[in-house]
């Protein structure tokens, strides 16, 4: 599949772009300045020169080009970048995986956006978009370390389940990775709050902690 | 150590108190009707007859004469249960357990009450307790099934740290369960909205999902 990144130049997005391109997609790395995605492909390509066939890099115009199309800028400009693009994205999936937070003092807070989270802003400001919420919870630097499996679940939610379904598809490919369907969008103010939590135990357990759930074979 | 339980004839109030009796505790099932509470200590012991001599039962006045108390009430009582016995309390770590859960149609929403969470509106009802959040997200269940192990992580918050640590202790005897040093109290707000999404996979999985924080040796 061809696949964009919203603010592909961050950890966030460049570790996810890398991680899809290993698995055999080609991604484009989009940014505001394709100058900024050009130079965050050759820094991938210099600890991964095997992705340069499925690697690309341009601003988020060509990024919404692509058939899916992964938000993965700064939470607070996650909805205006999709409506920057609501034309190229429209009938799309558009995969949400920003968390709204704030340091205050040693510690992180969830900040809950108006419509609840930051994937249901997203689905306001492009609502011809198919959003699903999901990666939220995968700690970016075991994200792009191609060489290893990832150990984690990722709760996926969204209210349109033809394009929940694929994006599990997608996880799936993903060593390590078990995607896991968390019912309706609403959902994602609870997935997105949650992160929170384990940048918390990142802190104070020196760690970059993942989740699973128990209980499901 | 002896511990009280408000609400202990809920689902989860019962089965922690089964449990932290399990592992020696002396645990007064409390509950606005001694009666009832009476009625669920005798169903306990119809499966577990070995807990006679350490489970007790009374009204929530009894309970708050324990060392320590936990909050299994429903949600919406939680802080004036706490507030009707302040002066009992007085002190005392509190455990704060329970979520702020809404079902719409089929789905579970977190409701965020007005200090953030249960756990914040009980600590600013009985500013003089030392409140500390825990077991949200054990399955009743599995917490009253005394034969097995549990397979969860407990993440546990709050602002008093030697508060935190002694829960903390408490739930390290819990056969298979781990707890985890969750932060501030201000967590609590993720933390019990999470519970949202794990009712959420019990319907879709049809489980008892709990849940584990992989990266923490």
């Amino acid at each position: 599949m061809r696949i964009g990144i919203f603010g592909g130049t961050g950890p966030a997005g460049t570790s996810l772009g890398a991680r899809l391109a290993s698995i055999g997609h080609v991604v484009v790395l989009g940014s505001r300045s394709k100058y900024r995605a050009m130079e965050s492909r050759d820094r991938l390509l210099v600890v991964n020169p095997e992705l340069a066939d499925r690697l690309e890099s341009g601003d988020n115009a060509a990024a919404a080009e692509c058939e899916l199309v992964v938000i993965a800028t700064p939470w607070d400009s996650a909805a205006t970048t999709a409506q920057d693009h609501a034309e190229a994205l429209a009938g799309k999936i558009v995969v949400s995986m920003a968390n709204a937070l704030v340091r205050v003092g040693h510690e992180f807070q969830p900040l809950v956006p108006p419509r609840g989270s930051v994937a249901a802003h997203v689905q306001a400001a492009v609502p011809r978009c198919r959003v699903v919420a999901a990666f939220h919870h995968l700690p970016a630097k075991e994200l792009g370390n191609l060489g290893s499996p990832i150990d984690s679940d990722v709760l996926i939610c969204g209210d349109d389940p033809a394009a929940v379904a694929q994006v599990s598809e997608l996880v799936a490919a993903i060593p390590g990775c078990r995607p896991l369907d968390a019912g309706e969008l609403s959902n994602a103010t609870a997935i997105e709050a949650f992160t929170a939590v384990l940048l918390q135990l990142n802190g104070r357990y020196r760690t970059r902690a993942g989740m699973k759930i128990t209980g499901i074979a």
